[in-house]
């Protein structure tokens, strides 16, 4: 089981900036939770991260080849890349929304997703966690896909 | 560990009404599959679901005496009952917010929830396997409190 | 035929309080004329009234076993209870939602009904006449489905 | 007693177009069995349909000379015409508004009526039932009005 | 001097329902007066009403051709004809927008006009009196126009 | 009868500032037309101009005791001045709003008075015609005043 | 003169929970500090609290028996309980609200009370001293109306 | 192949209003070109022009008979005709909606179309053009529909 | 102990004016009801009313000097004047902020207020009583503040 | 006369994603056909496609050296891109803006084009065909330029 | 060079409330820092504080006969006083709007101001600094006009 | 001291497109004027434009190392782009947004910068004279941070 796991901009910071919002781990050491858990469930993990909205687009459209599910931390991007929501819109496989802070107990405008609709489900608000749980709600939602086929 | 389930008005029902958008499994397997995961997490749960707004929180005001976290899926309460979100908020253990449905990806009014703000997190989307999801992240983020006191 | 007539909260004090508003029938007699429509309709009727929006839920639960349709007067229920809502959208039975004064005539917040999206019909208006009125519409929507089946 | 039943904007169509939102009765129909109605509460009725705005007027200024009631289907003009709301406004007559459609649950534009507060009450969503009901409506607050004179 | 003055939806009605808010004055007599002004101030004034939205439209047009000022008071069509602020805005010569009553004192949706940016002023409050300022308005301008030339 | 003509903030600009919008006629001038043709019409008026709200109120609480009827031009007070609306509230005498310029033809903002609700009627866009057309006004509603008494 | 006091969801936790947003003073504390003022002022208190909407509409209904006011804190319910608001709207007797903390200086969905524009008036933002103010006006509303009959 | 152009109101003013608006070319000019382009297509085009609503939603029942496509330029209509937009939803063959002038870049209130949602598509902002390149979407949308039956 | 009592625009005028709404006590025997009151608490109250903005202001500044505490009916002021709430916003002392009329239940602009979210607390709906209870509300602030310290 | 046709993100997807919303027809087929017209328009078409905002961007800006036209295709840019609209005002050459679906028919947030207000006109709704219609309006906005010159 | 620096309402508090935000510099010490670069600049300054929107608006209209320009900081009258923006759309002369703290940083309702439409420009944020940059960009504004005539 | 100066999308037309709006001066001539005024100043500057946020995204993070501030001119990404808010926010430097034209001036949704909470002030309307006052900012930002440190 192959799965994708995207990061949006600025996560490329992680752990080197605003550490009271986002937390002291770095982006590698998650990753490396990542894979760790990956090996664990028996799935294999890609990691990518990019600033530029156009390189996670185009990604995602590599994805729908070789991948089974994407972890996808659109970063800022979530909350106004309709772009980004017609790429994950177009992919045949899940894909799972997630974020290290709450979104919905911060500012404003951050509480809206145009992601959302179209992803499988969102994990918000457990730091580092909720790459771990989308990693696991990933692979359950390939499981049981390939029970029902 | 003591961990609370909590279930909203109408959960009751699952498996009984609208499978289109709930799937068939009833609260009781539910619960059933929320307890063998809690064994293996080495927790302990109590699950109690109500129709009563007053009742839900009569039953978040004793959690604070005897309960580590809360698994809470307020259902349709999740969108006014700002007396919910009072009493979460003044609750010191972590409550987790879980919904079957991906929550942002039907009708607008449910876009919203006035308890993620006090929530620690939210799940959203996987179904059955949100709660599964809510319980490892109550654990964890009981884990982590400990760790850190 | 069997139907459930509900009315929500408040409505224990018809015909005592705002007759301006409401008239002076209390609702004892407004049950009387109901249950003397249904008898020359050939139906059965039972009334249930409560303050309480648990109550109900659980009320409307029960109907889904024994009733054929229910006639609601979810009172100021009407807009804002998405638990009540999600209760009627679970019925497979027509429920029909009626209410005593004209609600699209009154305050703005009145105009709006969370119920009737996932109601068969609305009637609004009429006083005591719009239960009646809500009656034959509900014996006619099980009448019309007894004859597709 | 003489009632005027009005029919706003396509409603001449009925029966020959969109037939999964309005059925398949005519019309012609509709009227017929309205007729049957009233004759068996003792009530004459006039039907009338047109497209023109202004034609609706005209025919609700007549009414006040000849008609004791009005049995109203608005059709599109419910959303939008202030003007027909004045010509009902002005009448001493109670106008019953009446829908085919449950129009709460149809797109958020048909949400709204402006006629409805100024109308004595109105039903939606009963397909030609709902003209009936309207009839009996208009019949009993013609009634109730000779009492308390 | 040619003027015209047209009338729009019910006011046809005027004197005849509602006198609370508009008066009792007649169509009639408002015509009248409005005609003796003329008189008085050397212009002919020809007077039209229609509750047809497209003929209030063809009479403006043909206004462009024999009159030198409109006095129009549009009736409930100020507030959403936007075919006949069209139909004004194609108009060289100055529209006078008046009304009976002060619309800015009545219902929200009365406060705004879809007339007023394209007309030459606007009137409003004064009852019959408002015609007469407005075609006082409509000569001045007619008048300033011609010094200007 | 005495009228007192009251000039809101930035008025004693008139003819120096803007004169795109707002003409080339100066206050005094615009004052001595109304003077004239108050004689005319056989009134009595006191023209007052202030840049300060609560000069404006102050004059408009001293009007109650011996003026008949105000003519109001509150400038860009029109837009916010409750207080300025209270003390037009709060006035036995009728007042006039009038304004240079056709408010509801310019910025948005402009559209809306908060003075209009509470003012006898409302007389807008005809320049320094304006003042003339809103005394005719405020004369007339002293002179049909009168009548009715 | 008997008074009921009716405090609102979670206020039973009152000196338990946030004691930085509502104080360490407990609701028991809170009742004899009123009980104590009821005696100087020559009234009797009862009072009653609950997390239920449906058993505090119950209370006001029996309030209306053998009550002369009431003082209400509704907790969250101010914000969106309609049904509260009825049961308010339809008693004879006056219903003072109050707030312990000032609801005007906290999220933005706590400025809005639907009880407010049917109570008598508005207490807010003073802790417990405003239920002890609200106490007063209470007694001085109450002997007023005496003082009127 | 039978194609119905209709035109909204204060249409038949072309070339005669505004030109900066909406350019030089009449109306009858451009149906002359229509005309031509259609024989080069091998269409029959009828042109129809009113200024009253409802008789262009008669002339659009009467298309369902004899018509293979519409091509519509609702003028002002465009924006609220409710029941024009009815009229075309009930249509079953194609609707291509035009405009002369590119409504997006004009004031805001005439960004929006009650129209376009069913209508095939929109073409807007190339002046008489607009017509011809309809007319080839008509063409082009029933020949593909020929094709797939 | 001093404190400031302040009154807003036209409240010279209380007693004058819109009895109905503010009842037929004067300003002055408010002032004097409110000194009483304050000899009772064993405090020093001065008086000050404004029609103007920017007195009121100055007033507030000087209050920093030599007041413990100020009692402030904006009047209109409420609901626009930031310049206001900035002055209040500076004082270390509490401002307790009154009105007479429920502002809650009048017209929807008079709900918010821009000054309560920077005053202590909001007393509404008493008429003159509500001055006493805000002065009684300030005396127990200043009190309480000095046991703290 | 060259013309550069511009495709935005996710649509060199065209033809394997969401065949329900875009047809089964792929993007280098409907370059095909564009190059196939413009041929027999006597035109000369470059095509580009990118999901890099940036990159629609720096081709628009070549575009203005060697370019007659453009016809552009932002996909989901059309919504929030400010640089991309920014971009297309700044060039000389006209811009004509097409849709494969009828974005005024889907989601809300579809509905409006930021790109519009500066474009020469849209096309929107007649799949592929939209391109042709496009590449004609802009030949013919090319040559009415030339013209005109 | 002359230049008025122009101070609104509670600015002569400066430096001894709310540090937090505005900083511990005076009135004074500003004014001093103004004069000390306008020397350097080879400019004139003179400084003006007021609390009265009214007083404001009489400065500006004086500015017109000997001003070359003006700095101006207009406090909370940024966020609602059309009254002093028409006077500064009046003056020929550039009018630099300057800020302390950064208004679109703070509260919602401080981010639009109704005066930097018609300013030439808006510093804000930089404490003290922003007159500086002010007087900086008016001398700059100033010159380059002199060059351009 | 090393000073970033950043220029969004679109700058590097300055001086080619639109003079009307942004003036005849290019980039290339600003950034020399820039890097003139820094030398006076004793600082070193960095200028860099694209026209990808990805691209400035990237070059912010960069700045984190050896830069000690940033004078950004966000161009039309100030209106939307979140994730060079984002960006901007992580940065421990102050950043000082710049604008050539007033972005307060211009059209409604130009109004709002998202970057601007998190900038250290804002500098608009003075055309390339922005940068240039920005640029003093800076300067003066990083001295008075040395100071305090």
């Amino acid at each position: 089981m192959n799965i994708l796991v995207l990061h949006g901009p600025n996560l490329n910071w992680l752990g080197k900036r605003e550490p009271a919002v986002y937390g002291s781990t770095t982006l590698e050491q998650i990753n490396s939770h990542i894979k760790e858990l990956a090996r664990e469930l028996g799935a294999e993990v890609e990691c990518f991260q990019s600033n530029h909205e156009g390189a996670l687009i185009d990604k995602l459209q590599t994805a729908a080849e070789d991948m089974h599910a994407v972890v996808f931390n659109p970063g800022a991007f979530t909350h106004y890349s309709i772009a980004l929501r017609d790429a994950v819109a177009s992919l045949d496989i899940p894909v799972v929304e997630v974020h290290l802070s709450n979104i919905h107990a911060r500012e404003e405008f951050r509480h809206k997703s145009v992601i959302a609709p179209v992803a499988a489900g969102q994990i918000s608000g457990f730091g580092p966690e909720s790459y771990l749980l989308g990693l696991r709600a990933a692979v359950s939602l390939v499981q049981s896909r390939r029970k029902t086929n």
